[in-house]
């Protein structure tokens, strides 16, 4: 019997991921990874150039991205067969052979994988490798600590309310929000609403060649990929010692 | 002139750093690092084995740990001249060589390294290496995905005030906890106070050897260590398609 062996590929630059899941990758015979339809898919193209020549490749295309509203029943019905399907064909793949699913980030962290998990846990042998969560890579492209002392950090989707993105924005210390894309004008009213605006940044693609970082105040909008992360930096609670010493 | 790299380690399995700190590790000739008085020191401890026999080693102890109350002046005044002069003391040290600064986890979020990247910014080169933060590691430890869909996920710090604990684990989907060593009384009431103890999740030592992982209701606090975290994985707000189609 065969496993699964799922493996964070962190957020985009290959030398950002674990030891663990490089070699994974390098050695693996069949490899499964989740793509828009028509496109690379953004794990696949971390482990660009590091793959086996031989591997086996099963590019899992989602039917459906933006057409349908993600809160209507057809989308659910739509997704809901594709991570079915998929489910079943690893699971059968796995009875002969290892399959390495590719995942950007940290699998356990808002990750599609978890789709599959939920269907295949119990069936068959699954193991995560962790990563380098997406958010990560981008505080580190803008290069200032996220969180520090005892700072609030707060993790938030773009696809939240308007009132709930203003009342949490005002309420941490640190903010994440991530799929920004769509949601980028509300995202950007409710962090003005919060007064928050002006400390928040905007990081496209971070750790990549494709790297973007700017202020949020000064991004165009129509020019903002579902990929790209606002990240406001906390301050610092309690961190008196932070200060020089006077004597 | 030499340049302080910072490297993110990860959260404790020497297999889940980077390829790209793994590699500074390697070649380091030089490299310093926090511990607290007569420990080995949590990053030390990761690359174990991985060091060059000849490595220059740099010890930074603290001062200080529990023996002053954390926000008394005196505690800010001593931890203040610690940093002042290892800041001081790396500044010489890289005017002929490269030092590689261990740190375990990720170095911009919540790492000690930052009171030495304030008072070195702009005066030596810093690069600075993104890790797999400790709480992905452990939440790889407990299996379960901590956040999904819509979820909010917040992370606090067990030092903050009982009431602001108790009204932030109401008000997310997902918690992380750290710094609970001796607020594990004072975490344990508050998700109590919160409906959420029942859900928490107890991880010492993620992704390490010496990994326990429990419910922590199960804990007996008079045993949990300061580098142990709690987490209350979120439900997946909007997350119908997770399950199984009816047809």
């Amino acid at each position: 019997m065969g496993r699964i062996i799922c493996c964070g590929l962190g957020p985009g630059d290959p030398n950002l991921m674990t030891v663990r899941a490089y070699r994974e990758v390098r050695g693996a015979k069949h490899v499964a990874y989740f793509r828009k339809r028509g496109r690379p898919g953004q794990a696949r193209r971390i482990v660009d150039g590091l793959l086996a020549e031989d591997v086996c490749e099963y590019p899992m295309e989602y039917p459906v991205t933006t057409e349908l509203p993600f809160d209507s029943p057809e989308y659910a019905r739509l997704l809901s067969t594709f991570y079915h399907e998929w489910a079943e064909r690893l699971a059968r793949l796995t009875r002969a052979v290892d399959i390495v699913v590719l995942c950007e980030g940290d699998p356990y962290f808002y990750g599609s994988f978890m789709h599959l998990h939920a269907r295949l846990e119990g069936r068959v042998e699954i193991e995560v490798i962790a990563g380098v969560p997406g958010m990560t890579g981008c505080w580190n492209s803008v290069g200032l600590p996220i969180a520090l002392g005892d700072d609030v950090m707060t993790v938030l989707m773009g696809t939240l309310p308007e009132d709930e993105l203003e009342r949490r924005a005002r309420n941490s210390d640190a903010l994440v929000i991530m799929k920004t894309g769509r949601n980028l004008k509300k995202v950007r009213r409710a962090l003005c609403a919060a007064g928050r605006l002006d400390e928040a940044w905007l990081i496209e693609r971070g750790t990549t060649s494709g790297e973007r970082v700017a202020r949020l105040k000064h991004m165009d909008e129509a020019e903002c990929p579902y990929f790209a992360i606002v990240l406001v930096h906390g301050q610092g609670r309690r961190m008196e010692v932070i200060e020089c010493p006077s004597a």
